[in-house]
């Protein structure tokens, strides 16, 4: 077993240090508040870096990539690993990569892809990139973390990138999911009744995941099966139901727009993956 | 076997005749541009009147409620059942139930939910709604149309309700997943990489239906796994990449805004599930 440090004691680092500690790793924790890791098997630091020095494998968890770097001492991790948790965007990662290779730490950028509950699990997503070499050498330690990691390639600000097109896709989707349960709620449908069509309609949709990236693959977007006119009118008819019962369209009248602009720049008899290569 | 006409022989209108005749049927179809029923097994009227009289059940799928009602004659119709799977609004169903018990007709409105190659197989969904008794006399005939039919209750518009909602949910969530597809390419990131993973982000909304599900029925929406605030700056680090990316926010831009209005209007520690009763 390795010994491993943790700083930022937030719901998702206080989850990463719980599972370092679960798998028996020698876990130092540190948080700018103290107090936090008192439930911890693991050993607190009166600051970062003490904590730093404690382990050669050091993850960060904190608010944001301003956070980190008021966080980090460059002296102190000098030879030791770094894999930088905090949510950041693909700049911020490649940037953080930079300062670490400039000051001989090695650098992984880490992505949580699941709650704090679900940490430590066989169920838990992580996504990391960076060196190889870096992320083979901290493998086994890291899997602690959950059953599904992934080390999705060299570029720092892959990780990061996955991510943001992910949670695009989880929040676009997961705001037409609620929206649909206050149409149906203003038309008088019960919750749960529509949870079980809603269900089906959901299972549509790893077919059409595989459908639009063989497309969008192809760079060949046949409007066989439906068009991007067809859509419009399929969308106008919600929106008149959305705007019957005087609630918000918001999202919907958004992507509407969005199918607007792709028929006026003449794909209207292509079919709908189109609009993910304007 | 029964007797059924279907007016209107489109890409869904022809599907719908194409699986009566299969199940054995007497068909009679018509459309206002003729040949396009050469293919079926089927009679072909001269005129909407004489494929109406030719049938107890009458199904008609044609460009819109407008449409319909140039092609009914009251006359004719009289005595029979009616079941339009026209598309429309609830409010545009609820008048052609009334216009229909005006002239002593029985009336269903229909919604076919699978793309027209699915109908009349195990998989094709269909919601009706109208009078039980009318919908309990033809189900069987329809029966030939899809495996899972369901009526879903007696107010004539709540076939078109619960297709409105499953709508709203089906074209959001869409425009999601094509628009994680632009950002991923953006990136850099290949369209199979990312469909592997989207589909595991998919993967987890059965579940959160049935959360958003439970809270909207019981009115109660804690925020303790994750809240609204929470949200906010979730999304606000994929728009950061989005326009990193010189790519239009559109859709995720109009859910945040949701979320600002929600967040403005006290709501910010509670779950996203609230956006569902704002």
């Amino acid at each position: 077993m390795t010994s491993v440090t943790v700083l930022g004691l937030g719901p998702m680092g206080h989850a990463l240090a719980a599972a370092f500690a679960a798998a028996h790793h020698t876990t130092t924790v540190w948080n700018r508040t103290p107090g936090r890791g008192d439930d911890l098997d693991a050993t607190t630091a009166g600051a970062a870096a003490e904590a730093i020095a404690a382990s050669p494998l050091v993850v960060v968890c904190v608010r944001d990539h301003e956070a980190v770097r008021s966080v980090l001492d460059a002296d102190a991790l000098q030879g030791r690993t770094l894999v930088n948790f905090t949510g950041g965007s693909p700049r911020q990662a490649r940037t953080m990569a930079a300062w670490a290779e400039q000051h001989g730490v090695d650098h992984l950028d880490g992505v949580v892809v699941a709650t704090p509950e679900l940490v430590g699990g066989p169920g838990a997503t992580l996504f990391y990139s960076g060196p190889s070499h870096v992320y083979e050498a901290h493998r086994s330690t890291l899997a602690a973390l959950g059953g599904n990691a992934n080390h999705l390639g060299e570029d720092p600000g892959r990780a990061a990138a996955f991510d943001a097109s992910l949670q695009d896709l989880f929040w676009t989707a997961i705001s037409g999911v609620v929206h649909a349960f206050a149409l149906a709620a203003a038309e008088g449908i019960d919750a749960n009744d529509l949870a079980r069509h809603a269900k089906a309609v959901l299972g549509l949709f790893p077919d059409l995941v595989d459908h639009i990236a063989d497309q969008v693959t192809a760079g060949r977007f046949p409007g066989d099966s439906s068009t991007i006119t067809a859509a419009a009118a399929a969308m106008d008819h919600v929106l008149d139901t959305i705007r019957a019962n005087g609630l918000d369209n918001g999202v919907l009248g958004a992507a509407r727009a969005e199918v607007r602009r792709a028929i006026d720049a003449g794909h209207g008899s292509e079919g709908f993956a189109r609009l993910a290569a304007l």
